[in-house]
């Protein structure tokens, strides 16, 4: 599936990163940690030639696993760091796969806090052999702060009651079928895979706190009162770690719509085993009360639910309690049509209807 | 007024500002954007010599004006930067007296974003002379992520319905009134001035975004059952630019109790004037009902008001209007006593009424 980016993005000129990829999974044990090579396998698949994997890593893809020499034999040119660290840093036990990699003339793509190029053995072997090391998660232009200031033309933000349980596969699920009825869309990437997958965006975890909300207005300026942007959301305001994060985006995102993204099987925060996930119907109400400062006609128009472990008879019984219960469309945007919120967006809002 | 930091402090060993100061107020017209130069002038007093100032700046602190030479004779060591500018940037005609009190012998002290060392001249100039340039903004050491876990010891933050409006004089007087009944108490800094007054400090709002709860941890480490930790809060969760900041530093500073700042005459958010200001009553609520998640028994134990352009009669009409509404304690830190606030925080955490 193709996302590019039609219209200029703040990001132009600043990411170019050579394709197709090599996806490094380090020794990752928990598959919530491989957000990133899951969504570029899923997502571009056409992009991605094979998977690297250190002795002790218990997650796979299912692409071929390849050394470097011989990912770079097959053709690609970039390995990528495919997986989230607690605290974004490159653990030291990675490093020499990723000198080699270098080595054996890849470039290196990360979207960790930690910059490569701060890494002295990385940045000497990249010089070394002419190799470029890409920070996504370091956005090279100054951002503002945010005005608050209206802005022409619709958002539509994803938003969740925790990480990792759909917010950019449903976001870019959106796009793709809004392009597919021909409305003029935009997927607006705002965390290190998007970023990698749409070629275009800003890493809004990464910039300083007081830019959060600018960032996100950056990532979505004025545009045709008919167009669409689709905006990946991150964290939950329901988090104890990121709500910040998700606060920020959802005041500069000023969405007209969001969609609310859940995993019905999850009963705690991921990694934090005192924290009792929120509810969907908290979530909402939040959202709308806080979302209302940037823009009063905030709504829902949809409930994005994460049923990837479920059976079919399972899947639509659960879909089916949601809608009954929050009276409106639910959908997994990995399992199932997403027509029915598509529609509601489009009959809300007729002036974008095609 | 001395409020050292008794405790290791997460900071100790990074920040050694050489006092008194010189406080720049460069060009600036609103003393909105005076906060550090204010806050220096009324809680260290004793610290600063005097203030310097650009020919069209319509701003003054009333401490005598002084050339750098002249300020350094008198005994001045470092230059302040006093001023916020909208993004937090260095303005070109500032660098001139910049770089004139480096060659003077004056160290430079900025709570900027741009760090005064990406400023070619300013970092020449201070190699030359043998100077320092202090970016308070910028922490030195790794921010961890927040983890929300619950920590011993007691916890109270300032939050407000704007910037600006008195939160940190707030924190700062309630940290002096618990000292004085002998209560083990810690000021903790969130801001630049803050941090130049207790010496110590995070500025939670150039931390990137991520790390913002993680900061508000490292500020307030598990203590003593009965250690009360101060907190300055930083903007306003009904902030369409800060918000994310606020709710990151709510999440991270888990407090027992908050102090609900307002500025009874502001009708707008300041310097956004499409915006309303938020009412003390919805920032009370959400804030109990955002803060819940990593303390749930936090409550509001009383109300801070700006009143500082009204008369006596107007005061005392306008505290007891507010109190009768809230049902809380209301004061002015700059202008009326503070006890029944206390009274109340001591008489609802009786472990640590001393």
């Amino acid at each position: 599936m193709q996302l590019s980016d039609t219209e200029t993005s703040p990001a132009d000129g600043l990411l170019r990163i050579s394709k197709p990829y090599l996806l490094f999974l380090g020794d990752i044990t928990d598959p919530l940690d491989a957000k990133t090579a899951f969504g570029l396998r899923d997502w571009c698949r056409e992009d991605c030639i094979g998977e690297l994997r250190l002795p002790h890593c218990r997650v796979t893809t299912g692409l071929p696993s390849l050394a470097p020499a011989e990912a770079y034999r097959r053709g690609a040119r970039s390995l990528v760091i495919g997986v989230a660290s607690f605290g974004g840093r490159v653990p030291v036990q990675w490093i020499p796969t990723l000198r080699e990699a270098l080595e054996a003339g890849l470039d290196l793509v990360s979207g960790m806090h930690t910059r490569l190029a701060h890494i002295e053995t990385l940045r000497a072997a990249a010089q070394r052999h002419g190799r470029a090391l890409h920070d996504v998660r370091h956005f090279g232009l100054p951002i503002p702060v945010a005005t608050g200031t209206r802005r022409s033309g619709m958002r539509v933000l994803t938003v969740g009651t925790d990480c990792a349980l759909g917010k950019k596969y449903t976001a870019l699920a959106i796009s793709a079928e809004l392009k597919r009825r021909g409305v003029s869309v935009t997927f607006r990437a705002t965390g290190q895979t998007g970023i990698l997958i749409a070629g275009a965006g800003v890493a809004v975890d990464a910039v300083a706190a007081d830019f959060i909300a600018g960032a996100a207005e950056l990532l979505t300026p004025a545009a045709a009162p008919d167009h669409w942007y689709v905006i990946e959301g991150q964290g939950s305001i329901l988090h104890p770690s990121y709500g910040g994060v998700s606060l920020g985006l959802l005041h500069g995102s000023q969405p007209d719509a969001f969609i609310a993204c859940h995993d019905p099987r999850r009963s705690t925060i991921a990694g934090m085993e005192e924290f009792p996930i929120g509810s969907i119907e908290e979530l909402i109400d939040l959202t709308i009360r806080l979302g209302r400062l940037t823009n009063p006609r905030i709504q829902c128009v949809g409930i994005s639910l994460n049923t990837s472990a479920m059976n079919a008879m399972n899947r639509e019984a659960v879909l089916d309690e949601y809608e009954q219960r929050i009276g409106l469309p639910a959908f997994d945007p990995m399992a199932t049509r997403i027509d029915r919120v598509v529609d509601r967006l489009l009959r809300l809002y007729p002036s974008v209807a095609s």
